[in-house]
């Protein structure tokens, strides 16, 4: 708990309308998408870098936690304040402060929703392709502490690869700025890709310069459904093996397509046991020849059925079905463990196969859709409430075909709470070691998200030394 | 100087043939593309990583510096040993070891030439984007370890944006595996971008996994002449700021043209006072359409002449005249200080201005060519020996102008040694300390690659705590 003296000195930084303690307003910053809770002692909601900088300063002096925030919808508990302590919300640090159109970049505040960057760099005729599936709330703050993928990847790469530079704050209250407002720049270490990713335990971004691109001229959708999630996952792999780089290759397995057309009481895929939903941009003769190809090539590979989605009403259509999917599931069982798994994309049919074979010997429904084109298979393990145990231990048995394939646990939501038991299996104690001794440099004290990505970080901040 | 002892040792790590001591041999591992010269006590060619392993742990015992090398190539002295200490040479770690056609990837030892790498994956119809200028001979440990840029970084990026994994020992030898083989990961820290541009002093890369693209299907390039630089850095940011991303967007003031011209001694430019050299590349109705629009707009901007390279031969003559500006310029002068600044693009023509008045106020050569699609320029100060002095207070005025405007002072070349005594004008003291905090966490004694980066790094190695 916060001393009254501190929460004086919280109030005198921010001014009294932006530090929340009540217990009815901490509810609303205790949780994110993965439903995990803990109530934070207090929020604050600073309006600049020199404001964080303050709050920083004063954590370490008085040694309580402080968790930086965007709009919660983290889907690994990044922003749930596990140690309680001060969460630092970016609600009124949401302005985009330019868009730059000569020099293809936008420089935004961390609070800043995605989709609302996207609406006005695409008025421009401009493009931020990252795409996660909650860029209607999400915000670029958070997209950056998690480095969130999305959609798009296959294609444009995820959010890591349009940060140009940063302002951040690090853990001891320093203000640095990192990067610059150019593609190339190699002065001294990476501290912007550090940054990004590092789910808010090494420093608070307070400013972010977003690498943009031209918006493709068009955009050309086709769904195609399978008599078995095998051909499915072939017809991805032979896609790519085309050398045809769509921007969306997405696939969703029969447990999902079932959950979704009884949520949307509609028919999608005539009883299909698998979907791939392909979409591919770029100039429109370019596009044309390419849907093309891949329409022919679905079908060699026994597509049963091919549609393509020639208007706009028609993509909206099929995009919701897909967008669809995560809350349809709910209906199937009480209780999902969604991990994001991400393998090769060439193994993706091995790995379906192997999660088919657990789900059976563990006597689980688990339901598979997501991006086949960059090997990213969000993996739902449904159950019901007494089955936590059982699931965690099919889940523990699939990261470690994923690992064996050469992938990752996970290709886009991050480690936070809910992945920390598994990462050793994934990096070995010595890159273990080596990330927490990045962790301990900048953030001697332990004051930024602790409880987070490392299993054995303590909850609570350190003594000073 | 090493111990007897300590040569023992190394000798039954590498063997008695992979161990140099012989002063004609070490003169070899001395220097770089800068003409800074250190010579080392010993190098040692290692043919795998526990070996580099167990050279490092030897050198955590017994404190001598290690120094990674790939071919040399290098423009900032990133692999002079400047304190001395045992050279790591790859050159028996060339082995591609696996091209991925399905995942587009590729596994690599460090030691493989960047050009071989090129042509073996062109033959399979893949693309590995990153070209820098001395792609026949420098090493893909060498890139990983600068973050070479090159010419294409306009499109496509530099390393940095191909490196999906790396395998590493830390400065204190353990072995670690960093990312995945996958384009999404988000499994902790990235460890793997820390280690892309670090110069070699936070751990020792010994695999590298490589993302590939599909190779184009058509390339156009074309040559366009200018009375003056400000109308090509015009019709440069033009080109961007008309939504066309080539691959190459190439500028090149009258000072290079003279002395290249005067070299391969060939009127290429009928007098100009500046040259654009542009390529795109993607599918040939694509191409011709964009090669078309860039040919009218370099027109509309002033250019006298404009020159497609329509035939293979034209395009290799072209190239190899842009290729030719280094060598060429020391006819101009006897020394030069090469520098690789960086801006936003829109403002090369104000940096290029800003650089004519400081030449003129110090009355010194400054020629001027490089990558004006990223920004990216080459700057060459031309002196004769005992004008070092007042070069270095112009590179310096040069370097406040370009932090004016928002760029860096690297783009690509690295700070290294050269560049050192001016990180600090960029980065401040809090982004430096955190730097340094990260290099200390990594490599407590200081063993890996020192003098580097950091102006008061200390030669020699720390003794132990």
């Amino acid at each position: 708990m916060l001393k009254p003296s501190v929460l004086k000195e919280l109030k005198a930084i921010v001014g009294a309308d932006n530090l929340s303690t009540s217990p009815e307003e901490l509810v609303v910053y205790s949780y994110d998408a993965t439903q995990r809770e803990s109530l934070p002692w207090a929020v604050v909601r600073p309006v600049s870098p020199e404001e964080v900088s303050r709050i920083l300063r004063l954590a370490n002096q008085e040694l309580f936690p402080v968790v930086p925030r965007g709009a919660g919808t983290g889907m690994s508990g990044g922003s749930v304040p596990v140690c309680g302590g001060v969460v630092l919300s970016f609600e009124r640090m949401n302005s985009i402060l330019e868009i730059d159109e000569e020099n293809l970049l936008a420089v935004v505040e961390p609070g800043v929703v995605t989709g609302d960057l996207q609406r006005e760099v695409e008025a421009r005729g401009l493009f931020y392709p990252p795409d996660p599936a909650s860029h209607k709330f999400c915000t670029l703050g958070g997209n950056v502490a998690e480095c969130a993928g999305g959609l798009r990847a296959v294609k444009y790469g995820v959010t890591k690869d349009y940060v140009l530079g940063l302002e951040v704050v690090l853990p001891t209250g320093e203000l640095i700025r990192t990067g610059a407002r150019t593609v190339k720049s190699v002065a001294g270490y990476d501290l912007t890709k550090l940054i990004v990713g590092s789910e808010g335990t090494l420093g608070v971004v307070t400013k972010i310069i977003l690498k943009l691109l031209p918006l493709p001229e068009s955009v050309r959708t086709l769904s195609a459904f399978f008599p078995s999630a095998d051909q499915a996952a072939t017809a991805a792999s032979r896609i790519m093996a085309g050398r045809i780089i769509p921007r969306a290759l997405e696939f969703v397995d029969r447990g999902a397509l079932r959950a979704v057309e009884s949520h949307l009481h509609e028919d999608i895929s005539g009883g299909a046991e698998a979907m791939l939903l392909v979409e591919v941009d770029g100039p429109a003769d370019l596009t044309d020849r390419e849907i093309g190809k891949i329409e022919e090539l679905v079908q060699k590979t026994g597509a049963s059925r091919v549609v393509r989605a020639d208007t706009e009403k028609d993509r909206e259509r099929i995009w919701k079905a897909r967008r669809s999917i995560s809350p349809a599931l709910y209906a199937l069982k009480p209780k999902k463990m969604n991990e994001d798994i991400v393998v090769p994309r060439s193994r993706i049919a091995e790995i379906l196969r192997e999660i088919g074979d657990i789900a059976k010997r563990y006597e689980l429904m688990i339901v598979n859709f997501g991006h086949a084109g960059d090997g990213n298979i969000h993996t739902n393990i449904m159950h019901e409430a007494g089955e936590a145990a059982k699931a965690e231990k099919a889940v523990k048995e699939i990261f470690a075909a994923v690992l064996r394939l050469g992938g990752s646990i996970s290709g886009e939501h991050g480690i936070g709470l809910s992945k920390a038991a598994y990462l050793p299996m994934e990096l070995g104690q010595a890159a273990l070691d080596a990330m927490q001794s990045i962790k301990r440099a900048l953030d001697p004290k332990g004051i930024l998200n602790p409880g987070k990505i490392f299993l054995n970080a303590e909850c609570g901040v350190r003594n000073a030394e």
